[in-house]
Formats: structure tokens, sequence, C-alpha cells
């Protein structure tokens, strides 16, 4: 008998409503039956991307719509500009690269967060530049970025901000109209609490604008072809039925808790993590812009972050994030966000402190879960 | 009260197995638990599309995969040949164009197969040719290609032989090997009994060598980074998760069964449902090359063949497709493939004669429901 904990930045894990969504029945897509479920879910989608812009379902992972964002806004020859904190933001260099978009890329140290003063810096200097690339919460470093002050620099400006929110929307605050984005990405399996397999993509009147002089080659991806569809509350391509019928769900859940009380309980988790996790001596990977979607913390010297996030998996069966690329083995990271709530949170610093203990590393036992819950009782 | 019965091509019935697979807790993509389902899943497909090439899974619907086909095979200013005997013909064409590639078309009336013959002539007269586009079942006519021929017709020149199989896969005969198919591209909602959501995409090693030519953009559908992944048993990207444990479930199904089985299953099932709407004075739309997966059959002259769809499908709760395009109101398509069974097509035919008297079309009451049972007597 073993009981699983899903802590990671994606996927998180599923409501049961989710899960009884996904078991009914499968309907045909081009009937009056499923059209009323996609009509639900497309007026749904812009309660949660606080956006009266068309927000377009897309049967892909968050990377298929970030690849969309890079086809259909630019050309080869194009000049973007990208903000690169992280693994994330490095992907928005490589479907530039990929596109021929010429990337002029802000290196933000890993950790970190951008300084929106160097994207106004940037935009300055290079008037050519017709789209500047962003992420929410860039997941590899547990980073939020301020888009709000982005925001109010690109706004006036000729080029688009696009956001990729994979990891954060649903989970942190992202006020896409009122803060000028032009296009949010995301992806279904982080704040959205469903499975991978859908991305989402936004689109303003100043992007659509970009979009008809884009000559990128495209198809499954064209959004001119999904605005053509969504019209007439349709999609142009046969879209993920079962993924869609369970996104209704999460978002009735979403619209009766509210956007404010979920930003706030993710907030209040995040204290949690960040106050267990130093209660037991680590230190914050992202300390002066860390997100409330997931936590890093730098794995303690001389202890193998590998063979701890393992043992706790295979051991114990709490999945938690370790690092990635540069960051291998030397940190862990813990998300609370989607469907993961303040018992998760304590089951996961729990056994962190367990394995923690049978690793050799010194500390108090029970510090990380007592200081959860003192945030938790606040 | 109302039960429902799926007779379409397209999504087909999910086996309670697949339902139940996508309702367990989620686990993490990045984990040894999972990477066991995905070694599981790449052997299986070996098996469902008779390859020892890589079958590559990815987050996308069939039109994905077939996108992936042409930007990873192709570059802007290559010549293609495309046989296009109906919508999804079409969509070849469609995706050539949007990569700059020159599509020269053999352009089948609806309802036809191809002459292989007319391959073999623009074959020989246009040595530029770099692939060969066609499709193993197009769903919009209910033909069925003979790939055996073309492949023998392909195999050895420089020409890529690339089959759409979307439709049909799984549910009528296709020896991706023995007959010489460079790239198979699928989708999981037709013979694969699982909801949409999965594109999949075999790769040759002649396949492989136009890849490594192409410089058309790519990024998410780049198969080069996808042969990377698979060599470690991984995904480039996020994968569709749930769709790929239920993947599992129904390619085990598979293998228990046999494809020999399975095919014949589904020839038997194509049978009975030709002798029936046959019995009841239908004419089928395409007699000479109709495919095992679905029957196309012409709306009698007067009666509303959108309506009788819609009847069957809102009164009755059996949902059938009609016709697309040109053949709107036209046809009606019953599928017979995936988790459809003899007893769904008795049904199936039931409420068509159900409707059929409704509408005022004169024939003998029973006339089809007791020639399918003849069919399945034999």
């Amino acid at each position: 008998m073993r009981k699983n904990y899903l802590l990671t930045p994606g996927p998180t894990p599923l409501p049961p409503q989710v899960c009884e969504a996904m078991s009914r029945p499968i309907i045909h897509h081009r009937t009056p039956q499923f059209q009323a479920i996609l009509k639900e879910a497309n007026e749904g989608l812009k309660y949660a991307f606080q956006t009266q812009n068309d927000v377009f379902i897309l049967a892909s992972s968050g990377t298929g719509a970030m690849e969309a964002a890079v086809a259909n806004l630019l050309s080869a020859g194009d000049t973007a500009l990208v903000v690169q904190a992280g693994k994330f933001g490095e992907r928005w260099t490589e479907l530039c690269k990929a596109y021929g978009v010429t990337a002029e890329v802000i290196s933000v140290e890993w950790g970190k967060a951008v300084d929106p003063a160097q994207i106004q810096k940037s935009l300055k200097a290079n008037p050519k530049i017709k789209a500047v690339f962003t992420t929410l919460c860039e997941t590899s470093t547990g980073v939020a970025t301020d888009i709000e002050a982005i925001g109010k620099i690109v706004k006036d400006g000729e080029a688009a901000l696009v956001v990729d929110a994979i990891s954060g929307l649903g989970a942190i605050d992202l006020k896409s109209d009122a803060w000028g984005v032009d296009m949010v990405v995301s992806g279904s399996q982080k704040g959205l609490m469903l499975p991978p397999g859908l991305g989402f993509i936004s689109l303003s009147s100043k992007a659509m604008k970009l979009i008809e002089a884009s000559k990128s080659p495209k198809y499954y991806f064209d959004l001119r072809k999904a605005k053509k569809a969504i019209d007439k509350t349709d999609t142009p391509f046969t879209p993920a039925i079962t993924l869609i019928i369970a996104l209704v769900e999460v978002l009735r859940m979403m619209k009766q808790d509210g956007l404010e009380n979920i930003f706030s309980r993710h907030r209040k988790m995040a204290d949690a993590t960040r106050a267990a996790v130093k209660a037991l001596g680590l230190v914050l990977f992202a300390p002066d812009a860390a997100s409330d979607a997931v936590t890093a913390a730098v794995v303690p010297q001389g202890l193998d972050g590998e063979k701890l996030v393992k043992t706790m998996r295979d051991t114990y069966g709490v999945t938690i994030a370790g690092g990635q690329d540069e960051m291998k083995g030397k940190l862990i990271r813990i998300a609370h966000m989607g469907f993961i709530e303040e018992l998760d949170i304590i089951a996961g610093i729990s056994c962190l402190e367990k394995v923690l203990t049978q690793m050799g590393y010194k500390f108090q036992l029970g510090a990380g879960v007592k200081a959860a819950e003192e945030v938790f009782l606040k």
C-alpha cells in the first residue's frame, strides 16, 4: 500500500471532478452537445485569463502554444526581445531561432527577476522590436516576473507583449487586459488542474494586426483558422474532447472560488512552504522574486539532490521536482498550485524532513512542519 | 433516460479500460514510473503500426502529425506528389502550400480510389518529387486506398511514401514495413479507441535522410528532437500523460486480440453495414473501394440528409456522420471501427430504419437489420 502525493510544478494533482469528467462516454465534437461545452469553456477561459479577448484552445502541450505565438506574430528577419531568466525563457529564444527571428536576449541570472527598466532600454535602443517574450513564473527557478510593470512599458509602443503563463495562470495574478498583455500563453497541467494536452493562447487586437502581416509557415497552429472557428463556437481541427469537458469542470470550480480567493490561497501556501524550508536551514533560490506557484530551494552542500528527490518519490510516494539543466541536482522545487492545498504541503514538508534526516542532514525535526503550520494559522 | 450510441468515424467509443485509466490519479512524466509506461507504449505502437521503425507520440490531433510530416520532410521550393480524393487528401495539399512546397496533385473524384499507375506516371514524369502523400482511408468518402500497390511503386525511388492513416490504423491492414511506407501518420480517436489528443508518426531511415536536409521552420513538431528523446525513452515536451496511460491499455487489448482478428472483425462489420444499407435501397458512395473502417451511403433523393443525422442523434441518441464539404447533406457515414461491435451496428441500422420511415422513405422495415444479421451469422 502506498499513497502518492504530487507536488510538482506540472502536472499537478487532478480534482475528482476532472477524473470523473474524463471517464464519461465520449461525445462527437461537431454536435450541438459539444458546442454548448465549448461555449462554456471559451467564456470560462476569459474569466480565468482576465481578458475580453478570445482565448484559443489548442490540442497541444504549452510549448505548442508558445510556438503558435512566435509563428503567428512574426516572420523570418523580424526582431523580438526575449527575457531569458531560466529554461523556459530560453525556449522563447530557441523558438525565435527556429523561425529565423532575431532574438535580442536580456539574460538574467537564474534565480533573479528581470528589471523592467532593461526592457524599456532595449525597446528604446531598437525600434525594430515587434514582440517582447516573457515568462510569468519561470518554473525552473521559481521566479515570478513583474508583468504589470513590463506591461506599462510595452503598452504604448508598437511591440506586442507575450507572456508565457504556462506555469502560473490560475495560481498567481495576471490581469491580462488591465496590464496590457497582448498574448497570454498557457497549458492545462498546472494552475488549471488538468492533465497535460491542452495549450491556450489569447489574442489582443494589437497582436491580431501583427498576425495579418506574418509570413511564417504554419497550419495546425494558424490562429487565423482558430479565429474563424471560434467565431462559430467551433475548432479548426479535432479538439481534445475529454480534456475540454474536464476543463469546463475546473473553470466552474475556479469561478465558484473566485480568482482573488484562489490567489490568496496560493500566496498562503507559498508563504508556508518558504517558511518551512527556511526553518529547515535551506536557502531559497529566489528570495527576492519568489513565485507563489512553486518554491525553489538550494540543496544543502554535501547532500545529493537527485537522491533526495528520488528517495522521497520512490520510497515514500511524494513527488517533488529537482533542478533542471544548470541547476540539476542542486535544487528542490515544491509546487503549491492548482489542486494542492495546505495539508499536501504539510505532507510534503514532513516527507522532506524524514529523508533529510535519513541522509544525515542536521536540523530540528518538526521545525519545517511547525513553521508551515504557523503560517496556515494566521 | 437516454442511452447514446457513437457510430462516427472519430471519435469512436471508449472501452471501459480507457475510461478507467484516464480517471486514475495523474503521475509525473519525468519519472521511472512513467518511463515504464512510455516504453510499453512505444513497443506496442510498433506492433499496431506493423513496423520496426520508431513511432513518435505527439500531443496533438492527427493534423498536427500531418504537419510534422510535411515540415520535417520538405523545404520551401521542394516538390511533393499528393493524392487528393477527398477532404483529407486536400489537407495534404493545403499543408504543402503552407510550407511553400509545390504540390503536384492527382485529383481523384470523391468516392473513387486513386489508380496506382497514375502515381507511377507522375513519379516518372517528375523526378524532383521528394515525397508522396496519400490517405489510407479517406474518411470523407469511405474509400480505402491500395497502399500495398503504391508502396511497390514508390519503394525503389528517391521519394518517401507518407500515409495518412489517421482513419484506418488499427481497423484495416497497413503493413508499414512490408509495403514500404516511410511515414505513417495517425491519431488516437479512431481505430485506436482513445479520445482525440494524440498524434502518431513513424519514421523510416529513408525519411530520416530527408529530415536531415529539411529547412522548414519547426520546433514543437521537430522529429529530430523527438528522435533524441525516444532514444532515452523520453519525450521532447510534456506528453499528454493520461492519454498515453490509456494508450497502453488499448495496445494491450489489441495485442491480445491480434491484428488479424481485429481486421477480420472490421471486415465483417463493414460487410454487414454495406449489406444493410443496400437492403434499405440506399446506394453505396464508394462501391468499388469501400473501406472497412467507415461506410458512406448516398442519402435517397428528396430526403434531407442533415435532418436524418440530426434526428438520429438528437431524438434517439445515435450519432452517425453526415457528408462533409461538397457532400454536405448528401451522405450518411457509419463508422465500424475501434470499440464498435456487431450489436452497435444493429442498433445503428435499426435507428436509421426508424428515422427513414418517419421521414416518409419507403422500404421494407427490418430489411436492413436482417441483412446485417445474415452477414454476422456467416
